[in-house]
C-alpha cells in the first residue's frame, strides 16, 4: 500500500491534535538541572533524555514537531546521532516532523542534503533556503517525492525575525521580494497536490507581520504554511488565526521556547509545565 | 602574541602559493576505486582517507581549502568527525579552511551554527546565506571576531548556478538584489578590516557571469571574493582574474571537481592527476 501524500500525512495530524508545532531547540544551560546534573560530562546523553521526554508530553497535543538541527550540530560529533533518534522517535509516536535545517545548495550537493534529510534523518520535511534560486529548490523536491513515503519541503519566504525584511521585504518589479519567492512557491507546490487540496512545498510565514500573514494566505492558498513567531517571539493566535483556510487546515504554528523551557531550570515540576503549555497552545490555536 | 587577522592570514596564504581554493567534495562513486575496494564498508573511512590524500597533494599549490558539509553530512552519523578531522588536518598544513555550509538562521540559532564552525569543526571561514537579514550575519560576526584566532564569513551574494538569477537579479529599488546583498556585506566588511586592507567578511561571487564579478568587485574594493565556477563549471581562467585587486589580492578561486576528480575510478595514477591538476589550476590563476 502506497503511503498517503505528504500534505495528506499533515492534514490528518492537524485534524486529530491540531496545528501546534512543537520546536525542540535544546539548550544545555535552559534544561532541568536533573538532566544536566545527571549527564553532567555527556550533553548528548542530556539531549537525548530531555528530546524524549518532550515528545513524551507533548505528542498527544501537536501536529508536528520541528528540532532545530543547529543545536545538535553544536554538541559535539554525536549530535546527529541524537538528532536521528529523535525523530524516529517522534515518527513512532505518529508526530510528523520538521527537520529545521533551512538547507541551501545546488546541484548534487542538494540532493546530498536532500537524501540526509529524508533517508538519514528520515524526517517528514525540511526547511530551505531560497536565495540560490530554483535549481537549489528542485533536488530537494525531487528526493521529498521519489521516497516511498512521499516528503514535503518548507521554504522561507517571510521570516518572524526584526531584521528579516532587510532583503525580504524590498520591492522588485513591483512586488516584495517575499511575494516573488512565494509565487515560485506556489507553482512549485502545484506540482504535489495531496487529496486535500495541499500540496508539499510549504512557506515559512512569520506570525510577526501579520498583515504579510494575511496577503501571503490569499496569494497561496493551496500552500502548506509553517508560521514560527508565536508565542515567546510576540505573535499573538488571533494573529496566527489568519493563516488558517477556511477548513481549518493550510498551517503549523510554531512554538519552541513557550512549550519547551516554560520553568526555571530548578523547577522539579518541569514535566507538568511542559505538559500545561502545550495542553493551553493547543486550546488556543484550535 | 595575538593571532594575525583572517583577512591577513588568508593574504599571506594567497602571496605564498597563489589563489587556488580546492573544493572538497567527495562522492563515493567518484572515488579512486582502489579506496572504496579497501573501504568498501565504511565511506567514512573512505573520505578520511581520500580527503587525508587530497590536501597531502594539493597543498604546495593553494591558499585554502573548502570541504562541502553536505557529502559528509551525507555518509551518516561519523560525517561530522570525518569532516572535523579533515579540517584541523589542513589548519595543520598551513591552508586556510572554508566550510561550506551556506547556513543560515537567526539568533540562538545562528550563534550555535558558527560555535560549530569556529568551535567545533575550528574552520577559518564559512559561507553563510544572507535572505534572513542583517539579524542572520551578526551572531557570525560576532563569534568570528571573538575568537583567538579571528575568523571570517563568506556571504552569498551572486552564485554560479544557472539558476542564480531568479531571485539574486531582480531589480530591487533601482539595482539587482545581489549588488543590494554584496552593498550590505561591503559595510559588515568594514568593521573587520586586516592591515592588507582587507576584511572579514568576504563574497561568494560565481565566476560563470563575469560582467556582474566585475560590477561587484568595482562596488567592493575591500572584499574578500570566493569564487565558485571555475573550471567544471564553465568559468575561465581570464574571467576570473577580474576578481583581484590590482596588488594580486582580493580573491581565492575554487575548483572542486576539476582538481579532485580530473581521473577514473580505476586509474590507478588517480594521486598524480591530482598534483598535475592543481599545478596547473595555480599557475593559470596566478
Amino acid at each position: 500500500m502506497k503511503t498517503a501524500a505528504f500534505a495528506d500525512r499533515l492534514a490528518e495530524a492537524v485534524r486529530q491534535r491540531g496545528p501546534l508545532c512543537v520546536g525542540i531547540d535544546p539548550r544545555w544551560e535552559m534544561l532541568p538541572d536533573e538532566l544536566t546534573r545527571k549527564h553532567v560530562d555527556d550533553k548528548a546523553a542530556a539531549f537525548a533524555e530531555f528530546g524524549q521526554a518532550v515528545l513524551e508530553l507533548v505528542s498527544p497535543y501537536c501536529a508536528c514537531v520541528k528540532p532545530q538541527a543547529a543545536f545538535f550540530e553544536n554538541i559535539g560529533w554525536d549530535g546527529a546521532r541524537v538528532l536521528g533518534g529523535l525523530l524516529a522517535d517522534a515518527t513512532q509516536r505518529g508526530l510528523s516532523t520538521i527537520l529545521d535545517a533551512k538547507r541551501g545548495d545546488i546541484s548534487t550537493t542538494a540532493t546530498a542534503y536532500a537524501q540526509s534529510a529524508f533517508q538519514q534523518f528520515n524526517a517528514d520535511s525540511v526547511t530551505v533556503n531560497p536565495y540560490l534560486g530554483a535549481d537549489s529548490i528542485e533536488p530537494f523536491l525531487s528526493e521529498a517525492r521519489s521516497q516511498a513515503r512521499p516528503r514535503g519541503v518548507f521554504v522561507l519566504v517571510r521570516t518572524s525575525n526584526p531584521g528579516g525584511g532587510l532583503f525580504q521585504n524590498l520591492v522588485c518589479d513591483g512586488k516584495p521580494l517575499y511575494r516573488v519567492v512565494g509565487d515560485e512557491v506556489a507553482k512549485w507546490n502545484d506540482g504535489g497536490l495531496g487529496e486535500c487540496g495541499l500540496g508539499d512545498v510549504g512557506a515559512v510565514v512569520g506570525a510577526t507581520n501579520p498583515n504579510e500573514l494575511v496577503e501571503l494566505r490569499a496569494a497561496m492558498p493551496r500552500v502548506w504554511f509553517l508560521v514560527p513567531g508565536y508565542g515567546a517571539q510576540g505573535g499573538s493566535a488571533a494573529a496566527v488565526k489568519a493563516a488558517y483556510l477556511p477548513n481549518g487546515l493550510g498551517a503549523v504554528v510554531n512554538s519552541s521556547r513557550g512549550i519547551t523551557f516554560p520553568y526555571h531550570p530548578s523547577d522539579v515540576n518541569w514535566k507538568s509545565r511542559i505538559v500545561e503549555a502545550a495542553k493551553k497552545a493547543q486550546a488556543e490555536l484550535r
